[in-house]
């Protein structure tokens, strides 16, 4: 293998064969290909992209690199959903004991916050005692007494996938849409699932903020897990706007176990019975019946049982069951305050980003990786696009450590919400449902 | 500095600030900026480009990053010759101690062969004893004795270069145009030179072949020297056709001994002694006059003066001066053989490519860093692009180490020497002089 050929055939807008893309990811592994060999292709593959084959055989040898789980003896539906990130995204930690409740296995691996984006491991961690980095067969038993464990990636799956997200974020080869796809299911098609939905989120708060390459995003996705017998659905949802009212750690966890106990606000809840739903629908475990399934899954909200397996898995993995009962023991900010409307009108914008950045800013999120994350800071926010406000209304809540994170919430929120005359324009929550045989606008 | 960001910028088509190339340059030699963001960075420039203000801030912190030359108390121009690289290119051997004997200061660094062509160095190390790796205070206390020293580049010489050049040549960041005169330039204008000549190889032989891109190549640097107060000229010249008849390193030093002695073939007397000229035109030596300062050049090489001055260059670098009495104490191949046309007809094309990679895989060249290579191996080739050729006329020895070689040998010039009917077409050895102020074609 001449990698200095293989690159410049990149880079000269050529494809790499199957084989090319399984040795180059071996060699990278096994630490005869030199990073700076690969950072300089990934950079050619952001200008010249991959071809279809050429993505299927790079995820297949990320796939390749590591183990991969089988749940097939427990004779269920293995299904997990993957989101593409946003602002107030607590979906995984209502849906995952929900589907769980639903009867399908759920090996849900997740993410740390990553830019302005939450991630569901910090939001976990608020929990006190709650440990996200289980073993391998600590997950698997868990799995098999539970059907469902919440963790993060073990160093067994899919190992190329860190060591090459880890490159991407410092050479500037993120945004690619096959790249992205790759690192996204390898991971994914090593839990041994049979089916996968995806959440792709589009809009200014989204990581892709163009909807053509979301799309594009969600399609090359579906194939790939499609090809590979994990049938695969995605809906196309809003993140023009922070998902539900809480965005920071504990605050989105508690927010995310009132939607458990059938209290969560109504995007959210929305938002997670159409997923729970899709599922069960990938799953085979029922086929989509408009309404019906959505009525099963709300039905184990209403019943306790989703609030239930949430505390089982807590107690599984080593936290305080009781939050769900009483929110108020996980952590707990030193300073909150209300931030009022500086003027009455209709609610224009609540611009997902700011907010989002704000967190991390306040200490909510990372900027280096050895940041800790503080679980109490953030933003509770009443205020939604449309909304028409009375100036000196309550709009939002400020969660912070001292006075400078209250100023810099508040400098956030005077940013985000943008409040003037006319009719806001509000996207629906989900526009689309995406299938391997196509795209179904849902209006 | 977000280096990520940097090389977003640059990815995305933006324009990277002088004193954000300072940084990179810096902190990518003190070890700080990681190999893989490097190789990143410079794939994104090859498909976005540089601005004139960003190559010219990569030079300078290129320059920077090492020891800079200063012959100033010599009092006498202090001017070099650079070559991008072609097929039987034995100039600087006759080059260098022709320019010194007319009285210049020639600090010549020079390479070793890179690809399908021949490297100075390596032609050099073909002369018994002959040491290319001198120190620092050797080359300086030797040019300050003899006017001229053929060296290597040293550590602490444009070090920077050095690695970038290495990386370069694994990732498929080579052929761009900024980052090749940023290369050239840097090592040149550490010299400490008072005026430099590059000499531009145009045609298939050339490391770039598009006539365009060559030119642009040659302003490029020019623009960068001038602006640094190193007048520079160019000349472009063919390398559609090996340059001389000898191809190969001992080979090669015996034609550039017999140049030296006033008895060289025609095209390599032509091209030295017109780069001579620009050489004393561009160090101020003498203005440029149609006629006298080629004559001038001349005249050194028909006294003798310059084949002395080379004498006592061998003799001051370790080598055996007798060898320019009397080439063939240089190393002699084991098995010679002549090659005869196959055909009558006229001489369409000697490719030089071909003819330059068998000298490589006969053992001339490397194909790996760590390669020794064999000085004795090549070709002389007599036929010319235009010849009249009868069936079994010779047209070209081989010089090999046993009988694979001569076969790989004949094949290369089967393969490179075409003969047919019709005219050849022959472009001018000298096509343009190109300076600051424009390109005036040579008709």
């Amino acid at each position: 293998m001449f990698v200095p050929g293989l690159i410049e055939r990149k880079r000269e807008g050529g494809a790499l064969a199957p084989a090319e893309w399984r040795d180059l990811v071996a060699a990278f592994q096994a630490g005869e290909l030199p990073d700076y060999q690969m950072s300089a292709l990934l950079m050619a593959v952001f200008f010249r992209g991959m071809t279809r084959a050429e993505t299927a055989a790079l995820l297949d040898a990320m796939v390749a690199s590591g183990s991969r789980l089988d749940f097939s003896r427990l004779g269920l539906p293995v299904v997990d959903k993957h989101s593409t990130g946003g602002v107030g995204d607590k979906v995984s930690l209502v849906l995952a004991p929900l589907a769980a409740a639903c009867g399908l296995v759920v090996p849900m691996m997740s993410g740390r916050g990553l830019g302005h984006t939450g991630g569901t491991l910090d939001k976990l961690e608020s929990i006190p005692g709650f440990r996200t980095s289980l073993t391998l067969e600590e997950t698997t038993a868990q799995i098999e007494r539970l059907g469902v464990a919440m963790i993060g990636q073990t160093p067994e799956i899919a190992p190329v996938d860190k060591r090459l997200y880890a490159m991407r974020d410092v050479t500037a080869t993120v945004e690619c849409v096959p790249l992205i796809a790759c690192s996204i299911m390898s991971k994914k098609l090593a839990e041994g699932l049979t089916g996968l939905v995806l959440d792709v989120k589009q809009g200014s708060g989204a990581f892709i903020t163009d909807p053509e390459k979301s799309l594009e995003l969600a399609q090359t996705m579906i194939r790939l897990g499609e090809d590979r017998g994990c049938p695969t659905v995605a809906l196309l949802t809003a993140m023009d706007r922070p998902l539900g009212r809480a965005c920071g750690n504990a605050l989105e966890t508690e927010e995310a176990i009132m939607a458990l106990r059938g209290d969560g606000p109504e995007d959210l809840v929305e938002a997670t019975v159409a997923l729970a739903a899709e599922m069960l629908s990938v799953g085979g475990a029922e086929a989509r019946a408009h309404g019906g399934t959505d009525e099963r899954v709300r039905e184990a909200l209403r019943s306790g049982r989703a609030a239930e397996k949430f505390q089982q898995v807590i107690a599984a993995q080593g936290g305080d069951p009781h939050v769900v009962e009483d929110p108020s023991l996980l952590p707990q900010a030193a300073e909150v305050e209300v931030y009022y409307a500086p003027r009455g009108g209709t609610v224009l914008r609540v611009e997902p980003r700011a907010i989002g950045r704000a967190v991390v800013e306040m200490g909510g999120g990372r900027t280096r990786a050895d940041d800790q994350v503080d679980p109490t800071v953030g933003f509770v926010i009443t205020a939604r696009p449309g909304q028409q406000v009375h100036m000196s209304e309550p709009l939002a809540s400020i969660f912070a450590r001292d006075s400078a994170g209250i100023e810099r919430g508040r400098r956030a929120l005077g940013e985000a919400i943008l409040i003037g005359e006319g009719m806001a324009e509000v996207p629906r929550l989900i526009a689309a449902r995406v299938t391997s045989t196509g795209v179904e606008k849902l209006t």
